[in-house]
């Protein structure tokens, strides 16, 4: 057994040196790399991307698993990690007829321009029957994958959040739902008025170059262990503690823009900077769930970096380095300014208040897809009746609708949720961090050594050696509760806007 | 035989897409990785080193071989190309036992560690055991490979550039030391003093970068399929034609160091970035061999960017990117500086003239030691006496004598000569283009179209489908023939410094 366990653990270290040299081109070709060898560089993405698939589900592969299953409890905690993790993605993998795999596989990639061409032509029609067929084909790939009892959408939900299914989040978002709507109708109702136009001055890239560099390592990343450089989306890429960096896109109309982008992939690239040393060569070692990863960032993004004491602490560094038109301006103004809320029509570009409507409304109409199956045709009506009756407005059109996003076209249904999971468990965290720390008083000295310890204790150590259903567990003695959430909305944006709802 | 010959091209292309990702991590490695995660790096460069190491000696490997090698003269082109090169690298890497390859791969992870201390100590002794055994296991391990009759030194000389031996490289350097050391003597003794003091003068690394994308530019290398980048170590990277990058370091101090880097990396880029596109895909995209690619990246250095004609073309387009210090140097001031030449100690940092000399003296000591078993011990009084023979100085201490270069520490003998065959292959190239092409026209009307397109026609598009000498024969008619490239800098360096040998 032993020697089963030895094998194991260098075949899955194996196929972590591909990760990590995937990691390595994957930076490469979103920050430096030339457009002409995007050819050659998607041929050779393909091919690696095939051999880990090939890894991960070989017979190999299969060996190990049946035998470390009977004696997976006693396995060191570890191995028994690693394992728990292969197993589920081998039985995800496999399951489905390669056949289907390959037909779905092209369909998506056809998908994907069709969606590309209807977006930009705001023709959802043109779209609407390979959407069809999408659905489709992720209903009959998930029939094959099913738990006994499952239910198509939950295994989705599932794919992207361990642990998660409807009955959490249809009560999940029933809470924000109950306290988010009216609140912002309350807000567009104020007479207070947030003028945010002094932001848009110009603030020289080479500046916010510095302030990125200043920001990030006061919130603890370590810029030793990384770099931060642009790219035209900005994202985190760590392929060993390390060494983990992170990307941002400077605007010199908009530099508050780059100024969260930095706090939000520090929040990520903190995290895995922090895992534990036991399993830094490990798959372990890169966060528990895309939830748990963005409770981070938001985390840093939001939950400190849009609060009144931030600002109270930050508004006199950040003038060190911003032009002269900034000198007038308060901490007051800019807490308000960067924390101006109303209705919008596209997510990526939401407040930290309506975030969670945006993705309640894309939650809300897969389920109907895939639990009442309404028809695809059906989507642009949903759409805008539902933009209508949580935010207010209704699209103009189908572009600034139901095409903005890529996800569908790739398949990726469940993927949303997890979105509105960031701030949530980031505020579930804080909860019992205010048990132990003086959160608000620490913040407002810029004192941030004790906070990220205290992620770190409680999260950033355990790399993903546990589910994030565990982690909560952990952490807070308990499952998701949105109210620690909705609670923290209510009370932030009620003061701002003057409204009680 | 078809079957086998698209599996054997599939198995290449594989190993290929390893070189290609391999080349993606080197360029990260040594441009903006983080100094923190050297040791994750080593871990994986070892790992996919091994990688590749295993997929080219494999069985696999040899089946193909096996069937390839009777109907190797029926293949086509491509094939029978990448065949023979696969054939030579399995004979080499598997002759000898695997036992004695880790042996000798640890014993020099030890050297380096131990030449790098013995350097900056300046303590030969301490170094010569280890550099004892070194030389003794080099020899161990060639005895497995010699083909019948071959000598050690030769089987090293071969390795390094395909065809090459001591009879050839004998008759090389005798060319050389006749009509270089009495060069250098009547450089040393002329009354001609070149001041290239105003050299010195600051220019701003922002200015230095207009001037490496104006220069490289405008020497052909096409900057939308790579990019120009710093690192401490100015190298050409291609992973694919397609993305074929350069790196240059800035001194604020000395421009032209960085100048003459990005014209030296062009050359290797222009060449990758040439090849044509039926080898695109395949490892013989890369160049011919060590000798040829420096061929091209000494012929812009060098032929082209030490010329007169040059200087005459582009001191006004330099000039506008320049500071005010330089607005009363005349093309004549720069032209002579570029080529300052005169004995000095350190290899790398030696000019145009003497650089062949440094090589010489490498070649000759190598060959003692494999052909005349020379004491390793007897090394520093050998080196002395050649530095004062050829150059007319002897090094003050070891460090800048024998121990400055990396090489030996390696187990790299052989290697050096490659170095001197750059621009000698390179004068001979230009006599042939001369023939077809008013050359040295074309370089004071600063048109180098026309040129490159003849390099391209002649050398880069082959890519690496001939062996060195092959292209010798195609395009000059007949093997290496140090004349050319002594006749070049007798004219060139007795017009400049005024001398007659």
């Amino acid at each position: 057994m032993e020697q089963i366990v030895r094998d194991f653990n260098s075949y899955m270290d194996e196929i972590r040196m591909y990760s990590q040299l995937m990691g390595v081109a994957y930076f490469d070709a979103n920050t430096v790399a030339p457009n002409t060898g995007v050819a050659a560089r998607a041929k050779r993405d393909g091919f690696f991307s095939e051999k880990v698939f090939l890894m991960t589900t070989s017979d190999k592969m299969k060996g190990y698993l049946d035998e470390l299953a009977p004696v997976a409890d006693k396995l060191d905690d570890i191995t028994r990690a690693r394992f728990k993790k292969a197993k589920k993605n081998f039985d995800k993998s496999t399951k489905i007829p390669s056949q289907l795999v390959k037909e779905f596989s092209e369909l998506k990639s056809k998908a994907n321009v069709i969606w590309q061409e209807a977006r930009k032509n705001d023709d959802f029609a043109s779209f609407a029957p390979t959407l069809e067929q999408i659905v489709a084909k992720s209903k009959e790939a998930m029939e094959h994958r099913l738990e006994p009892g499952q239910s198509i959408y939950n295994a989705m939900l599932d794919d992207y959040e361990e642990g998660m299914n409807m009955e959490i989040y249809d009560k999940f978002f029933a809470q924000v739902r109950e306290v988010v709507v009216p609140l912002l109708k309350a807000v567009v109702g104020s007479s207070k008025k947030i003028d945010a136009g002094f932001m848009n001055s110009q603030v020289d890239k080479a500046d916010q170059e510095k302030i990125s560099t200043f920001a990030a390592e006061k919130i603890g990343y370590d810029t030793a262990r990384g770099l931060i450089t642009e790219s035209t989306h900005p994202f985190c890429s760590g392929t060993h503690k390390t060494d983990v960096r992170i990307t941002t896109r400077y605007d010199e109309r908009d530099f508050i823009s780059s100024f969260y982008s930095i706090l939000h992939e520090c929040g990520h690239a903190i995290y895995e900077q922090s895992t534990c040393d036991t399993i830094a060569e490990t798959e372990l070692s890169r966060g528990a769930s895309m939830g748990i990863h963005e409770s981070q960032s938001r985390f840093y993004e939001n939950v400190i970096g849009r609060s009144r004491g931030f600002w109270d602490y930050i508004t006199k560094e950040l003038k060190g380095y911003l032009p002269k038109s900034f000198d007038d301006v308060t901490s007051e103004q800019f807490y308000e300014a960067v924390n101006q809320a109303g209705p919008s029509l596209i997510r990526v570009e939401a407040d930290e208040l309506t975030y969670s409507l945006h993705i309640m409304i894309r939650y809300e109409i897969e389920r109907m897809l895939f639990v009442d199956n309404l028809p695809v045709s059906e989507l642009p009506r949903v759409w805008n009746e539902k933009y209508q009756e949580y935010l207010g407005i209704t699209p103009p059109n189908n572009a600034l609708g139901v095409l903005q996003d890529i996800h569908w076209s790739m398949g990726a249904f469940g993927y949303f949720p997890t979105y509105a999971l960031g701030t949530a468990y980031a505020s579930q965290f804080v909860s019992e961090m205010k048990k132990d720390l003086d959160f608000d008083g620490l913040i407002a000295k810029g004192d941030f050594a004790a906070i990220t310890a205290w992620m770190t204790d409680k999260i950033h150590r355990h790399g993903s050696m546990h589910s994030p259903g565990e982690i909560l567990e952990m952490v807070c003695g308990g499952g998701l509760d949105a109210s620690h959430y909705t609670n923290y909305l209510k009370e932030k944006f009620e003061a701002l806007y003057q409204v009680k709802v």
